[in-house]
């Protein structure tokens, strides 16, 4: 063995050395990323430098683990509601079904519309028609028989423009946040003002959220014997809308507790927003505003879906992250990450 | 070394091993009994068995651990309700510190008759009178200030017969049972006629209950900023009164499952037990019999708090668990134990 061939095998060994800990190394941080489809920016520094301060024991910003409660808002936020709210497109579609036993519906609004299939009149019967089809079409039943409708509907029904499920077009980017923060020791929770008992058959297999950690607008139920079995029966009354300064309030009942990190998209979230920053010590807000016409929806101040306006104002006086979906997502929907 | 010896060596050694296997194994298994306070009995075993049940991997009984959970009344079930439930006295305890800004209490019943000391005429106000109690001193704060005064006075109000605090009258074999449960992957949850924010402040600590996992009766709120800080005020306006065909009503809307396991001790539970027992799969119901006038108080058809009459029959028509306190439970306070 001459000078130069020993050389050269130091040489080789030395850099096989630094190529298993550089490419290792990198290969290895690659795969412990957490939020592998949000593109490198102040968005996602901002989030990670949020987790880490809540949760390095020792630490100025430490918070306990039993405290760490994050709230998410659903529509626009977790998933898409454009062009409509989907639990408005099951309302739709439980109109068709349930319209042979209805023959009142054929004259009467926003009934009539909703059977011949012409959205804008059905939009344009405003707040109180679209309850009206939610209470025609969620009331009446068990909670049982109401959650094995939606059951069904869920795994089949296909969205109009991109012809997927509605579960596909969860967002990709907030599966992993909200993996990420269980991760890290916080309890996530649903608060939106889509309805409490649709949400509950569907998200825990979807986002992993189980049933006692989702909160939104309900109608009331009855308590009753049937022939001895006990039944709750689902009402044509409003119990509670979860919508702006109902979210802190619903957040309030059910919690009990003031999260310390808050989800959302839309001045429906504003309060919840506000409840949430407004406590002591480290606090995290984010609103989802949506900016990517191609890869989804680009809508804020002038949508009536999902409106992003005081909201949009409040994040930038107050230094809330907001997520530009176009530029900080690298994809959409859980759908494409399949 | 003689043979008689050598047998004597042998008996000795033999003897050493048979005490040490008796007896290390017989305070191993009491060490590890997690009931200690309750006697041995048929009520402890239907306990044992449910539990052991659900919870093995494999068996016919085996409930997943997400869906094991278990639903307790507080009142009467958790810590005693004699003479009257001991937010009552909370209330006339805040009439009477709160007496001097309210002149007009001196002539105005119920507030007239608790400045008095008259809890005859007190509890002679009806449902309507202890409302009327519970708004003017529940309601017109933020949520915080109201937490903070229930925290000052349950850690120094004593009960007057026992002269204990109240939290010391909470049921050492029912903490047993808590903790029982929780290790064994169940969700323990409180559902009580009582005061959902007056029992978030304290039973966290006392029954390691967290604020999440209680149900409880409530006032309305409302969400205001003042000077920019959001605040959460209690209003004097009934939100739902947590008893009788309330509690089903409760439970699915703060859970959104059914329990497995229902604990109480008066007729207000018997719907919350008829819905528990009556969902598929093992189901387990325990009715704690007040039967113990020397160590707590006896009462059960006729009394007038926390009346156990229908509830009793039911029990008995559909082989629920019993508890006899005098009989089933070695101590009954917590207070006792240390």
């Amino acid at each position: 063995m001459n000078f130069i061939s020993s050389m050269n095998r130091a040489f080789y060994a030395l850099f096989a050395f630094w190529f298993v800990l550089t490419f290792a190394g990198l290969t290895a941080a690659q795969a412990e990323d957490p939020l592998p489809s949000w593109n490198e920016g102040s968005t996602k520094r901002a989030i990670v430098q949020f987790v880490k301060d809540v949760s390095t024991q020792g630490g100025s910003k430490f918070v306990p683990p039993a405290e760490r409660i994050a709230v998410f808002d659903n529509d626009g936020t977790l998933w898409s509601e454009q062009p409509f709210y989907f639990q408005l497109a099951f309302a739709l579609d439980r109109v068709r079904a349930l319209a042979p036993k209805h023959p009142e519906w054929k004259q009467k609004q926003p009934f009539k519309a909703a059977l011949e299939g012409n959205m804008k009149a059905v939009l344009a019967s405003g707040k109180h028609g679209l309850l009206e089809l939610v209470m025609g079409t969620h009331a009446g039943m068990t909670r049982e028989e109401f959650a094995n409708t939606v059951r069904d509907w869920i795994a089949t029904a296909k969205h109009p423009k991109t012809g997927r499920r509605y579960t596909e077009m969860v967002y990709q980017p907030m599966l992993e946040l909200l993996a990420y923060l269980r991760a890290n020791g916080f309890k996530t929770y649903i608060t939106s003002g889509g309805g409490i008992a649709f949400m509950r058959t569907w998200v825990e297999k979807v986002y992993g959220i189980p049933p006692e950690q989702v909160i939104g607008s309900s109608i009331k139920t009855k308590f009753e014997l049937r022939g001895g079995k006990p039944v709750l029966v689902r009402l044509p009354i409003i119990n509670f809308i979860n919508d702006k300064a109902g979210k802190p309030i619903a957040i309030n009942l059910h919690i009990g507790r003031r999260p310390i990190a808050a989800f959302g998209n839309s001045d429906g979230d504003l309060q919840m927003l506000q409840w949430t920053t407004g406590g002591k010590g480290a606090r995290f807000a984010l609103i989802v505003h949506h900016t990517d016409a191609k890869r989804e929806w680009a809508y804020d101040r002038k949508s009536s879906v999902g409106r992003l306006d005081k909201a949009l104002d409040s994040a930038r006086a107050n230094g809330w992250t907001v997520v530009d979906m176009k530029r900080d997502w690298k994809l959409i929907f859980a759908g494409d990450a399949r």
